[in-house]
Protein backbone atom coordinates (compact mmCIF):
# COMPACT_ATOMS: atom_id res chain seq x y z
CA UNK A 1 0.00 0.00 0.00
CA UNK A 2 1.55 3.38 -1.17
CA UNK A 3 -0.14 5.43 0.91
CA UNK A 4 -2.93 4.46 4.02
CA UNK A 5 -6.02 6.48 5.60
CA UNK A 6 -5.35 9.24 7.99
CA UNK A 7 -6.41 11.53 9.66
CA UNK A 8 -4.96 15.59 9.92
CA UNK A 9 -5.63 18.06 13.08
CA UNK A 10 -7.27 21.12 11.72
CA UNK A 11 -6.77 24.78 12.84
CA UNK A 12 -10.22 24.61 14.19
CA UNK A 13 -9.36 21.06 16.54
CA UNK A 14 -6.17 22.63 17.67
CA UNK A 15 -8.13 26.20 18.54
CA UNK A 16 -10.54 23.83 20.39
CA UNK A 17 -7.50 22.35 22.25
CA UNK A 18 -6.06 25.68 22.90
CA UNK A 19 -9.22 27.14 24.16
CA UNK A 20 -10.15 24.55 26.49
CA UNK A 21 -6.39 24.49 27.86
CA UNK A 22 -6.93 28.24 28.61
CA UNK A 23 -9.97 28.01 30.43
CA UNK A 24 -8.45 25.42 32.92
CA UNK A 25 -5.42 27.48 33.39
CA UNK A 26 -7.24 30.71 34.60
CA UNK A 27 -9.23 27.99 36.83
CA UNK A 28 -6.50 26.91 38.71
CA UNK A 29 -4.71 30.73 38.43
CA UNK A 30 -1.61 29.39 36.57
CA UNK A 31 -0.62 31.54 33.64
CA UNK A 32 0.50 28.83 30.72
CA UNK A 33 1.94 28.65 27.45
CA UNK A 34 0.24 26.27 25.22
CA UNK A 35 1.16 25.05 22.14
CA UNK A 36 -0.90 22.44 20.08
CA UNK A 37 1.35 20.82 17.14
CA UNK A 38 0.15 18.66 14.15
CA UNK A 39 1.46 14.95 13.64
CA UNK A 40 4.71 16.27 12.26
CA UNK A 41 5.38 18.19 15.09
CA UNK A 42 4.26 21.55 13.49
CA UNK A 43 3.05 24.17 15.34
CA UNK A 44 -0.59 24.60 14.44
CA UNK A 45 -1.86 27.30 17.31
CA UNK A 46 -0.52 28.87 20.27
CA UNK A 47 -1.07 31.21 22.93
CA UNK A 48 0.98 32.78 26.20
CA UNK A 49 -1.38 33.90 28.42
CA UNK A 50 -0.38 37.41 30.37
CA UNK A 51 2.05 36.27 33.08
CA UNK A 52 3.38 33.37 31.87
CA UNK A 53 7.38 32.79 30.73
CA UNK A 54 8.81 34.20 27.81
CA UNK A 55 11.35 30.90 27.77
CA UNK A 56 8.53 28.39 27.97
CA UNK A 57 7.26 29.44 24.55
CA UNK A 58 9.85 26.85 23.51
CA UNK A 59 9.34 24.17 26.10
CA UNK A 60 5.88 23.89 25.30
CA UNK A 61 6.29 23.48 21.96
CA UNK A 62 8.92 20.92 22.42
CA UNK A 63 6.55 19.20 24.49
CA UNK A 64 3.79 18.99 22.42
CA UNK A 65 6.13 17.56 19.28
CA UNK A 66 7.41 15.19 21.60
CA UNK A 67 4.38 13.81 22.58
CA UNK A 68 2.99 13.86 18.77
CA UNK A 69 6.22 11.99 18.22
CA UNK A 70 6.07 9.29 20.83
CA UNK A 71 2.27 8.99 20.52
CA UNK A 72 2.65 9.16 24.99
CA UNK A 73 2.72 11.39 27.68
CA UNK A 74 5.99 13.47 28.51
CA UNK A 75 7.93 12.83 31.55
CA UNK A 76 7.85 9.39 31.24
CA UNK A 77 11.12 8.24 30.05
CA UNK A 78 14.02 6.41 32.41
CA UNK A 79 16.77 8.63 34.27
CA UNK A 80 19.20 6.84 32.94
CA UNK A 81 18.12 8.03 29.02
CA UNK A 82 16.27 11.36 29.22
CA UNK A 83 19.50 13.42 28.42
CA UNK A 84 20.83 11.00 25.97
CA UNK A 85 17.96 11.12 24.25
CA UNK A 86 17.65 15.17 24.73
CA UNK A 87 21.55 15.49 23.43
CA UNK A 88 20.93 13.00 20.38
CA UNK A 89 18.16 15.62 19.48
CA UNK A 90 19.72 18.67 20.23
CA UNK A 91 17.12 19.34 22.42
CA UNK A 92 14.17 18.40 20.51
CA UNK A 93 12.95 15.41 22.54
CA UNK A 94 12.31 16.07 26.25
CA UNK A 95 11.20 14.84 29.38
CA UNK A 96 9.96 17.42 30.82
CA UNK A 97 6.18 17.10 31.92
CA UNK A 98 3.06 18.59 30.21
CA UNK A 99 2.83 17.21 26.94
CA UNK A 100 0.09 14.80 25.82
CA UNK A 101 -0.67 13.14 22.32
CA UNK A 102 -3.70 13.82 20.59
CA UNK A 103 -5.21 10.72 19.69
CA UNK A 104 -8.72 10.65 17.18
CA UNK A 105 -9.97 7.74 16.68
CA UNK A 106 -6.71 5.49 17.26
CA UNK A 107 -4.59 7.64 15.46
CA UNK A 108 -2.28 10.27 16.84
CA UNK A 109 -3.50 13.26 15.10
CA UNK A 110 -0.69 15.56 16.76
CA UNK A 111 0.07 16.87 20.34
CA UNK A 112 -0.34 19.32 23.23
CA UNK A 113 1.74 20.83 25.23
CA UNK A 114 1.91 23.47 28.07
CA UNK A 115 4.57 25.17 29.90
CA UNK A 116 5.32 27.55 32.61
CA UNK A 117 3.80 26.43 35.64
CA UNK A 118 5.32 23.09 37.91
CA UNK A 119 4.99 19.97 35.68
CA UNK A 120 2.12 18.79 37.14
CA UNK A 121 0.30 22.00 36.87
CA UNK A 122 1.20 22.17 33.02
CA UNK A 123 -0.15 18.39 32.88
CA UNK A 124 -3.07 19.19 34.85
CA UNK A 125 -3.80 21.58 32.01
CA UNK A 126 -3.32 19.35 29.34
CA UNK A 127 -5.15 16.88 30.67
CA UNK A 128 -8.34 19.22 30.73
CA UNK A 129 -7.96 20.19 27.29
CA UNK A 130 -7.84 16.92 25.83
CA UNK A 131 -10.70 15.48 28.28
CA UNK A 132 -12.77 18.86 27.02
CA UNK A 133 -11.95 18.80 23.30
CA UNK A 134 -10.83 15.52 21.85
CA UNK A 135 -13.96 13.63 23.37
CA UNK A 136 -16.59 14.80 21.99
CA UNK A 137 -15.43 14.46 18.32
CA UNK A 138 -14.50 10.68 18.17
CA UNK A 139 -16.55 8.61 16.22
CA UNK B 1 14.49 57.59 35.35
CA UNK B 2 15.28 54.17 36.31
CA UNK B 3 12.30 52.55 34.05
CA UNK B 4 9.72 54.63 32.32
CA UNK B 5 5.86 53.67 31.43
CA UNK B 6 5.10 51.18 28.94
CA UNK B 7 2.10 49.20 27.38
CA UNK B 8 2.46 45.63 27.17
CA UNK B 9 0.61 43.37 24.29
CA UNK B 10 -1.70 41.25 25.77
CA UNK B 11 -3.11 37.65 24.74
CA UNK B 12 -6.37 39.22 24.63
CA UNK B 13 -5.32 41.87 21.85
CA UNK B 14 -2.85 39.49 20.30
CA UNK B 15 -5.87 37.04 19.71
CA UNK B 16 -7.78 39.73 18.19
CA UNK B 17 -5.41 40.78 15.99
CA UNK B 18 -4.43 36.47 14.84
CA UNK B 19 -8.50 36.57 14.04
CA UNK B 20 -8.66 39.42 12.17
CA UNK B 21 -6.01 38.46 10.28
CA UNK B 22 -7.31 34.84 9.89
CA UNK B 23 -10.52 36.71 8.15
CA UNK B 24 -8.70 38.16 5.86
CA UNK B 25 -6.93 35.10 4.63
CA UNK B 26 -9.84 33.21 4.28
CA UNK B 27 -11.64 36.52 2.07
CA UNK B 28 -8.22 36.22 -0.57
CA UNK B 29 -8.53 32.67 -0.15
CA UNK B 30 -5.06 32.32 1.11
CA UNK B 31 -4.10 29.83 3.49
CA UNK B 32 -1.62 31.37 6.25
CA UNK B 33 0.49 31.08 9.39
CA UNK B 34 0.13 34.10 11.47
CA UNK B 35 2.55 35.25 14.57
CA UNK B 36 2.00 37.83 16.68
CA UNK B 37 4.61 38.45 19.26
CA UNK B 38 5.71 40.99 21.94
CA UNK B 39 8.00 43.46 21.90
CA UNK B 40 10.80 41.43 22.94
CA UNK B 41 9.99 39.19 19.81
CA UNK B 42 8.51 36.41 21.57
CA UNK B 43 5.36 34.59 20.56
CA UNK B 44 2.06 35.18 21.90
CA UNK B 45 -0.22 33.99 19.72
CA UNK B 46 -0.27 31.99 16.30
CA UNK B 47 -2.59 30.19 13.89
CA UNK B 48 -1.49 27.40 11.06
CA UNK B 49 -4.83 27.92 8.66
CA UNK B 50 -5.25 24.35 7.12
CA UNK B 51 -3.56 24.32 3.86
CA UNK B 52 -0.79 26.73 5.07
CA UNK B 53 3.18 25.41 4.51
CA UNK B 54 4.71 24.09 7.64
CA UNK B 55 7.76 25.96 6.34
CA UNK B 56 6.20 29.05 6.56
CA UNK B 57 5.91 28.92 10.94
CA UNK B 58 9.16 29.80 11.10
CA UNK B 59 8.95 33.13 8.75
CA UNK B 60 6.19 34.13 9.81
CA UNK B 61 7.33 34.00 13.51
CA UNK B 62 10.49 35.88 12.17
CA UNK B 63 8.42 38.67 10.13
CA UNK B 64 6.64 39.30 13.18
CA UNK B 65 9.81 39.79 15.45
CA UNK B 66 11.65 42.02 12.99
CA UNK B 67 9.09 43.86 12.72
CA UNK B 68 8.67 44.72 16.33
CA UNK B 69 12.43 45.43 16.92
CA UNK B 70 12.91 47.30 13.45
CA UNK B 71 9.50 48.67 14.37
CA UNK B 72 8.51 49.10 10.22
CA UNK B 73 7.31 46.87 8.46
CA UNK B 74 9.45 43.85 6.58
CA UNK B 75 10.96 44.00 3.48
CA UNK B 76 11.85 47.74 3.09
CA UNK B 77 15.78 47.07 3.92
CA UNK B 78 18.24 47.90 0.63
CA UNK B 79 18.94 44.65 -1.25
CA UNK B 80 22.79 45.12 -0.77
CA UNK B 81 22.47 45.03 3.38
CA UNK B 82 19.70 42.66 3.82
CA UNK B 83 21.62 39.40 3.75
CA UNK B 84 24.11 41.23 5.49
CA UNK B 85 21.77 41.47 8.11
CA UNK B 86 20.09 38.14 8.02
CA UNK B 87 23.74 36.47 8.29
CA UNK B 88 24.83 38.42 11.26
CA UNK B 89 21.60 37.70 13.15
CA UNK B 90 21.57 33.75 12.23
CA UNK B 91 18.52 34.47 10.03
CA UNK B 92 16.34 36.34 12.82
CA UNK B 93 16.13 39.53 10.58
CA UNK B 94 14.56 38.97 7.91
CA UNK B 95 13.48 41.22 4.83
CA UNK B 96 11.16 38.99 3.13
CA UNK B 97 7.60 40.98 3.19
CA UNK B 98 4.77 40.26 5.49
CA UNK B 99 5.72 41.46 9.14
CA UNK B 100 4.61 45.33 10.44
CA UNK B 101 4.74 46.00 13.73
CA UNK B 102 1.93 46.69 16.22
CA UNK B 103 1.93 50.18 17.98
CA UNK B 104 -0.22 51.83 20.59
CA UNK B 105 -0.64 55.09 21.11
CA UNK B 106 2.76 55.75 19.65
CA UNK B 107 4.83 52.55 21.40
CA UNK B 108 5.81 49.55 19.48
CA UNK B 109 4.10 46.81 21.11
CA UNK B 110 4.46 44.35 19.72
CA UNK B 111 4.62 42.69 15.52
CA UNK B 112 2.64 40.77 13.36
CA UNK B 113 4.09 38.89 10.79
CA UNK B 114 2.27 36.29 8.15
CA UNK B 115 3.62 33.41 5.65
CA UNK B 116 2.51 31.07 3.33
CA UNK B 117 1.56 33.54 0.82
CA UNK B 118 3.19 35.60 -1.78
CA UNK B 119 4.47 38.44 -0.31
CA UNK B 120 1.96 40.69 -1.36
CA UNK B 121 -0.44 38.28 0.22
CA UNK B 122 0.93 38.21 3.44
CA UNK B 123 1.65 41.88 3.57
CA UNK B 124 -1.77 42.47 3.06
CA UNK B 125 -3.57 40.17 5.65
CA UNK B 126 -0.59 41.80 7.97
CA UNK B 127 -2.00 45.19 6.91
CA UNK B 128 -6.10 44.19 7.25
CA UNK B 129 -5.45 42.37 10.68
CA UNK B 130 -3.64 46.05 12.03
CA UNK B 131 -6.14 47.82 10.36
CA UNK B 132 -9.16 45.98 11.93
CA UNK B 133 -7.88 45.00 15.12
CA UNK B 134 -4.79 47.87 16.55
CA UNK B 135 -6.96 51.22 16.40
CA UNK B 136 -9.99 50.30 18.44
CA UNK B 137 -7.40 49.63 21.66
CA UNK B 138 -6.07 53.35 20.95
CA UNK B 139 -6.97 56.02 23.21
CA UNK C 1 -14.04 19.98 12.26
CA UNK C 2 -11.67 18.68 14.85
CA UNK C 3 -9.45 16.45 12.35
CA UNK C 4 -10.16 15.83 8.35
CA UNK C 5 -9.08 12.47 6.23
CA UNK C 6 -5.72 12.42 5.27
CA UNK C 7 -3.16 10.02 3.47
CA UNK C 8 -0.14 8.92 5.06
CA UNK C 9 2.92 8.05 3.19
CA UNK C 10 3.80 4.35 3.72
CA UNK C 11 7.89 2.92 3.61
CA UNK C 12 6.64 0.76 0.98
CA UNK C 13 5.50 3.35 -0.74
CA UNK C 14 8.29 5.43 0.05
CA UNK C 15 10.56 2.37 -1.24
CA UNK C 16 8.91 2.20 -4.64
CA UNK C 17 9.73 5.73 -5.28
CA UNK C 18 13.28 5.07 -3.97
CA UNK C 19 13.74 2.13 -6.15
CA UNK C 20 12.06 3.78 -9.16
CA UNK C 21 14.28 6.78 -9.05
CA UNK C 22 17.63 4.55 -8.61
CA UNK C 23 16.82 2.83 -11.85
CA UNK C 24 16.39 6.04 -13.66
CA UNK C 25 19.94 7.36 -12.19
CA UNK C 26 21.60 4.03 -13.41
CA UNK C 27 19.80 4.78 -16.66
CA UNK C 28 21.20 8.24 -17.35
CA UNK C 29 24.60 7.28 -15.63
CA UNK C 30 24.54 9.18 -12.42
CA UNK C 31 24.83 8.57 -8.79
CA UNK C 32 22.14 10.05 -6.81
CA UNK C 33 21.82 10.95 -3.46
CA UNK C 34 17.57 10.20 -3.34
CA UNK C 35 15.67 11.35 -0.10
CA UNK C 36 11.84 10.44 0.80
CA UNK C 37 9.67 12.36 3.27
CA UNK C 38 6.41 12.54 4.61
CA UNK C 39 4.07 15.51 4.77
CA UNK C 40 5.54 16.84 8.08
CA UNK C 41 9.36 16.81 6.07
CA UNK C 42 10.65 13.86 7.83
CA UNK C 43 12.21 10.71 6.14
CA UNK C 44 10.97 8.02 5.43
CA UNK C 45 13.39 6.19 2.88
CA UNK C 46 16.61 7.09 1.92
CA UNK C 47 19.59 6.02 -0.66
CA UNK C 48 22.86 7.17 -1.58
CA UNK C 49 24.47 5.67 -4.85
CA UNK C 50 28.03 4.16 -4.69
CA UNK C 51 29.79 7.44 -6.33
CA UNK C 52 27.36 10.08 -5.03
CA UNK C 53 28.30 13.05 -3.15
CA UNK C 54 28.25 12.80 0.81
CA UNK C 55 27.22 16.64 0.97
CA UNK C 56 23.98 15.45 -0.91
CA UNK C 57 22.55 13.86 1.58
CA UNK C 58 21.61 16.84 3.02
CA UNK C 59 20.45 18.65 -0.02
CA UNK C 60 18.45 16.11 -1.25
CA UNK C 61 16.48 15.68 2.40
CA UNK C 62 16.14 19.37 1.93
CA UNK C 63 14.83 19.44 -1.61
CA UNK C 64 12.21 16.64 -0.47
CA UNK C 65 11.39 18.53 2.51
CA UNK C 66 11.10 22.03 0.84
CA UNK C 67 8.95 20.01 -2.05
CA UNK C 68 6.54 18.42 0.82
CA UNK C 69 5.92 21.96 2.28
CA UNK C 70 4.93 24.13 -0.66
CA UNK C 71 3.49 21.48 -2.46
CA UNK C 72 5.37 22.24 -5.70
CA UNK C 73 8.82 21.18 -7.66
CA UNK C 74 11.63 23.36 -5.95
CA UNK C 75 13.38 25.65 -7.99
CA UNK C 76 10.80 28.19 -9.24
CA UNK C 77 10.73 30.63 -6.42
CA UNK C 78 11.96 34.19 -7.79
CA UNK C 79 15.62 35.11 -7.68
CA UNK C 80 15.11 38.02 -4.96
CA UNK C 81 13.21 35.84 -2.53
CA UNK C 82 14.39 32.28 -2.28
CA UNK C 83 17.96 33.55 -0.18
CA UNK C 84 15.69 35.05 2.05
CA UNK C 85 13.39 32.21 2.57
CA UNK C 86 16.81 29.86 3.22
CA UNK C 87 17.92 32.39 5.43
CA UNK C 88 14.48 32.53 7.54
CA UNK C 89 14.58 29.31 7.91
CA UNK C 90 18.06 28.10 8.38
CA UNK C 91 18.21 26.76 5.45
CA UNK C 92 15.43 24.14 5.84
CA UNK C 93 14.00 25.81 2.49
CA UNK C 94 15.88 25.48 -0.50
CA UNK C 95 15.44 26.49 -4.02
CA UNK C 96 17.88 23.86 -5.85
CA UNK C 97 16.33 21.93 -8.04
CA UNK C 98 15.51 18.43 -7.94
CA UNK C 99 12.67 17.99 -5.53
CA UNK C 100 8.75 17.39 -5.95
CA UNK C 101 5.79 16.75 -3.78
CA UNK C 102 4.47 13.66 -3.72
CA UNK C 103 0.27 13.80 -4.39
CA UNK C 104 -2.33 11.25 -3.79
CA UNK C 105 -5.63 11.55 -4.56
CA UNK C 106 -5.01 15.59 -4.61
CA UNK C 107 -3.42 15.32 -1.11
CA UNK C 108 0.61 15.81 -0.61
CA UNK C 109 1.55 12.86 1.33
CA UNK C 110 5.19 13.29 0.79
CA UNK C 111 8.53 14.75 -1.31
CA UNK C 112 10.88 13.34 -2.92
CA UNK C 113 14.29 15.03 -3.08
CA UNK C 114 17.37 14.24 -4.91
CA UNK C 115 20.98 15.30 -5.52
CA UNK C 116 24.19 15.14 -6.30
CA UNK C 117 23.87 15.47 -10.39
CA UNK C 118 22.99 18.92 -12.44
CA UNK C 119 20.03 20.32 -11.28
CA UNK C 120 18.36 18.71 -14.10
CA UNK C 121 19.46 15.44 -13.99
CA UNK C 122 18.26 15.55 -10.55
CA UNK C 123 14.98 16.51 -11.62
CA UNK C 124 14.59 14.12 -14.26
CA UNK C 125 15.49 11.47 -11.58
CA UNK C 126 12.90 12.67 -9.56
CA UNK C 127 10.27 13.27 -12.28
CA UNK C 128 11.22 9.69 -13.46
CA UNK C 129 10.39 8.11 -9.67
CA UNK C 130 6.73 9.82 -9.57
CA UNK C 131 5.80 8.70 -12.77
CA UNK C 132 6.71 4.98 -12.38
CA UNK C 133 5.91 4.64 -8.49
CA UNK C 134 2.51 7.21 -7.77
CA UNK C 135 0.35 6.74 -10.58
CA UNK C 136 -0.42 3.04 -10.23
CA UNK C 137 -1.79 3.92 -6.93
CA UNK C 138 -4.42 6.74 -7.45
CA UNK C 139 -7.88 5.27 -7.42
CA UNK D 1 52.53 5.24 2.35
CA UNK D 2 50.89 7.69 1.54
CA UNK D 3 47.51 5.55 1.38
CA UNK D 4 46.42 2.20 2.09
CA UNK D 5 43.86 -0.12 0.80
CA UNK D 6 40.57 0.40 2.14
CA UNK D 7 37.28 -1.44 1.74
CA UNK D 8 33.99 0.70 1.16
CA UNK D 9 30.82 -0.22 1.89
CA UNK D 10 28.54 -0.10 -0.77
CA UNK D 11 24.68 0.67 -1.47
CA UNK D 12 24.00 -2.97 -1.80
CA UNK D 13 25.18 -3.66 1.31
CA UNK D 14 24.18 -1.37 3.37
CA UNK D 15 20.21 -2.08 1.67
CA UNK D 16 21.09 -6.28 2.45
CA UNK D 17 21.65 -4.64 6.51
CA UNK D 18 18.32 -2.84 5.91
CA UNK D 19 16.28 -5.21 4.95
CA UNK D 20 17.72 -7.21 7.42
CA UNK D 21 16.97 -5.53 10.11
CA UNK D 22 13.60 -4.68 8.89
CA UNK D 23 12.76 -8.75 8.64
CA UNK D 24 13.74 -8.55 12.76
CA UNK D 25 12.03 -5.58 14.00
CA UNK D 26 8.58 -7.25 12.55
CA UNK D 27 9.69 -10.18 13.81
CA UNK D 28 9.57 -8.97 17.55
CA UNK D 29 6.69 -6.58 16.01
CA UNK D 30 8.24 -3.34 16.78
CA UNK D 31 8.60 -0.47 14.32
CA UNK D 32 11.87 0.92 14.28
CA UNK D 33 14.20 3.72 12.30
CA UNK D 34 17.02 2.29 10.72
CA UNK D 35 20.11 3.86 9.22
CA UNK D 36 23.47 2.49 7.50
CA UNK D 37 26.35 4.88 7.51
CA UNK D 38 29.84 4.35 5.72
CA UNK D 39 32.71 4.75 7.35
CA UNK D 40 32.97 8.63 7.40
CA UNK D 41 29.54 8.61 9.43
CA UNK D 42 27.62 9.69 6.01
CA UNK D 43 24.20 7.98 5.74
CA UNK D 44 24.03 5.30 2.74
CA UNK D 45 20.40 3.88 3.42
CA UNK D 46 17.73 4.79 5.53
CA UNK D 47 14.26 3.63 6.42
CA UNK D 48 11.77 4.65 8.78
CA UNK D 49 9.00 1.90 9.14
CA UNK D 50 5.33 2.85 9.67
CA UNK D 51 4.77 3.91 12.80
CA UNK D 52 8.35 4.31 13.73
CA UNK D 53 9.00 8.01 15.71
CA UNK D 54 9.78 10.96 13.80
CA UNK D 55 12.40 11.83 16.54
CA UNK D 56 13.72 8.59 16.08
CA UNK D 57 15.25 9.64 12.71
CA UNK D 58 17.91 11.46 13.65
CA UNK D 59 18.91 9.30 17.14
CA UNK D 60 19.28 6.31 14.53
CA UNK D 61 21.80 8.15 12.32
CA UNK D 62 23.87 9.10 14.86
CA UNK D 63 23.90 5.62 16.79
CA UNK D 64 25.26 4.46 13.37
CA UNK D 65 27.30 7.39 13.43
CA UNK D 66 28.97 7.16 16.79
CA UNK D 67 29.53 2.89 16.06
CA UNK D 68 31.21 3.90 12.85
CA UNK D 69 33.81 6.17 14.67
CA UNK D 70 34.32 4.49 17.52
CA UNK D 71 34.60 0.76 16.22
CA UNK D 72 32.56 -0.67 19.07
CA UNK D 73 28.55 -1.01 19.87
CA UNK D 74 27.16 2.58 21.25
CA UNK D 75 25.70 2.33 25.06
CA UNK D 76 29.17 1.65 26.65
CA UNK D 77 30.50 4.45 27.97
CA UNK D 78 31.14 5.55 31.82
CA UNK D 79 28.02 7.23 33.17
CA UNK D 80 30.68 10.29 33.83
CA UNK D 81 31.78 10.63 30.69
CA UNK D 82 28.85 10.60 28.30
CA UNK D 83 27.26 13.58 28.73
CA UNK D 84 30.50 15.03 28.15
CA UNK D 85 31.30 13.72 24.91
CA UNK D 86 28.02 14.32 23.83
CA UNK D 87 28.44 18.16 24.83
CA UNK D 88 31.31 18.18 23.03
CA UNK D 89 30.46 17.27 19.82
CA UNK D 90 26.77 19.21 19.91
CA UNK D 91 25.14 15.90 20.36
CA UNK D 92 26.83 13.98 17.51
CA UNK D 93 28.35 11.31 20.14
CA UNK D 94 25.45 9.21 21.94
CA UNK D 95 25.78 6.85 24.23
CA UNK D 96 22.24 5.27 23.23
CA UNK D 97 21.88 1.71 22.93
CA UNK D 98 21.00 0.06 19.13
CA UNK D 99 24.76 1.06 17.41
CA UNK D 100 26.83 -1.36 15.82
CA UNK D 101 30.14 -0.87 13.94
CA UNK D 102 29.98 -2.69 10.43
CA UNK D 103 33.14 -4.67 9.99
CA UNK D 104 34.41 -6.70 7.33
CA UNK D 105 37.62 -8.54 7.27
CA UNK D 106 38.68 -6.52 10.59
CA UNK D 107 38.25 -3.48 8.70
CA UNK D 108 35.29 -1.32 10.15
CA UNK D 109 33.21 -0.11 6.92
CA UNK D 110 30.18 1.79 8.53
CA UNK D 111 27.74 1.56 11.18
CA UNK D 112 24.20 0.78 11.67
CA UNK D 113 21.88 2.57 13.99
CA UNK D 114 18.33 1.32 15.19
CA UNK D 115 15.79 3.69 16.97
CA UNK D 116 12.32 4.38 18.56
CA UNK D 117 12.23 0.86 20.02
CA UNK D 118 13.66 0.44 23.68
CA UNK D 119 17.66 0.23 23.62
CA UNK D 120 17.48 -3.45 23.78
CA UNK D 121 15.02 -3.74 20.79
CA UNK D 122 17.14 -1.48 19.03
CA UNK D 123 20.38 -3.58 19.82
CA UNK D 124 18.63 -6.72 19.47
CA UNK D 125 17.49 -5.44 15.47
CA UNK D 126 21.03 -4.40 15.04
CA UNK D 127 22.61 -7.50 16.29
CA UNK D 128 20.34 -9.26 13.68
CA UNK D 129 20.76 -7.41 10.85
CA UNK D 130 25.27 -7.72 11.18
CA UNK D 131 24.97 -11.61 11.46
CA UNK D 132 22.27 -11.91 8.92
CA UNK D 133 24.14 -9.49 6.17
CA UNK D 134 27.73 -8.56 7.10
CA UNK D 135 28.91 -12.24 7.02
CA UNK D 136 28.27 -13.35 3.38
CA UNK D 137 30.30 -10.45 2.26
CA UNK D 138 33.66 -11.91 4.23
CA UNK D 139 36.18 -13.26 2.54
Amino acid sequence: MFAKPHLKLTLEGAQALLEAAVVKAEQIGVPECIAIVDDGGHLLAFARMDGARTLSVETARRKAATAASTARPTGGIAADVDTKLALATDGKLTNLKGGLPVVVDGKVVGGIGVGSGTGEQDLEVATAAIAAAVPQLRS
